[in-house]
């Protein structure tokens, strides 16, 4: 019976955003237990349900091990390729949808080439909010009947990870490369969500020294940004440089403003 | 977004065996809502968990059509296709296995073809019986973890639909034949299991008016003829002309003893 070699299903995080039901929490946890997941990360979760759910009689025993952010940047930081979830029906999304059952490709070649993913998913009450998609490189659409959209979230937990894990693909043919052979062909993963939040912060710090815009824009700005940097998918090393270049650029502006 | 079409999947029944957990009823419910389901059959349900799901707040509507029946057999007698679901980690299974992510080009023949279909799931407690999967073309396997290989009720139904709705396949792209076109085609569905049945009765009626076994191997008997027959799988007329047959052999046996 086909599985995703379990090296690979360990580079995968799944991430709950501030889940409210307990129940929802442990069926989320059963699912990953069920198709050998076990990295979970919640964010901001409310706190009654969240100890209710780790405490439960037969709760899987990855929810003890479970990591807790403050923030969804935080719990994506290592993460080369973030795929948020959630119906499309409310919501014009600003990144690009990508059907769940096309996602098993594009995940097995991240893995493939050395990169690490997170699967995250939305409060049962409005699901991903703008801000939150604003850290993701794409959106996964479950096809869904449109006259009943919206998914119970520890059933679009399963559903996601049974096309994750269990269906077969022909890039889960391919053996993954080593790191060694990585090195040596363009292939890189992309840069993990942390350092483009770094990025972010210089290129937003150039902005606002060189009076890019008005104040009132810099909220916008921030967004785009997000949007873009995980659009572009610089790997490390682009993303290193282009920070350099951003940091020069901020210290000549910052010199210059010094002589005025 | 790809959706298998409607008629099909008005062709597609999901039957719960005794389900005990209105949480589990009301999330199988859902996740059909979802994948755009709507002929549920629940046999033998326990009283109490079934009026509570169909009552509940947001239950949804299919719940209200539900069938209800007695016995398995009941359920899908009009089913030219009945697949099992369930963990092989117990038992050895007497049916065919077919691994989900193979299930697809399957139904879609056999809905292609104007047969119709029952997915058929156990109680939470232990899953389908040995009595209740020869009722059973197949059984379904649900790719999953050796160390947590059973699902949740409301999780299995969501990837069994997931599968069967919305994974595009090769078969799908093929329009269904009309009737019409069937009749003229060797390509005919298999007869439901209600002439399944049929024929098995009279088969065993004619095992015991020739004296083919002991009483006490008639259960065994029953079960291997079940099993048989649906692998077998003849269509409806094939299903008649064998069941004139034997019908003709009991009578001449009957004859024969009276004459004795």
């Amino acid at each position: 019976m086909y599985l995703l070699p379990e090296a690979q299903r360990d580079r995968l995080d799944v991430v709950l955003v501030s889940p409210r039901n307990p129940l929802n929490i442990g069926a989320a946890a059963r699912a990953m237990a069920n198709f050998g997941f076990r990295r979970l990360a919640v964010v901001a979760p409310h706190a009654p349900p969240w100890r209710e759910a780790r405490s439960a009689v037969g709760a899987p025993e990855l929810l003890a091990f479970a990591a807790e952010t403050e923030t969804l940047a935080e719990a994506v930081a290592s993460c080369t390729l973030v795929a948020g979830t959630g119906s499309l029906t409310y919501r014009r999304p600003e990144q690009p949808v990508v059907p769940l059952p096309g996602l098993g490709p594009l995940v097995e070649r991240e893995l493939a080439r050395g990169g690490r993913l997170a699967l995250v998913f939305g409060s049962e009450k409005h699901g991903l909010t703008r801000d939150d998609l604003s850290h993701c490189h794409l959106l996964v659409e479950i096809p869904t009947d449109p006259r009943q959209p919206s998914m119970n979230l520890g059933q679009a937990v399963a559903v996601c990870l049974y096309e994750l894990a269990a269906r077969p693909s022909a890039a889960a043919n391919c053996a993954p490369k080593s790191a060694a052979a990585n090195a040596e062909t363009a292939d890189l993963p992309a840069a993990p969500s942390r350092s483009l939040d770094r990025l972010a912060a210089v290129v937003e710090e150039t902005m606002i020294a060189a009076g890019y815009s008005p104040a009132s824009m810099q909220a916008a700005n921030r967004h785009d940004l997000r949007l873009l940097l995980r659009r572009l998918a610089p790997t490390e090393r682009d993303s290193r440089r282009i920070m350099g270049l951003f940091r020069r650029i901020l210290w000549r502006l910052r010199c210059a403003e010094k002589g005025r």
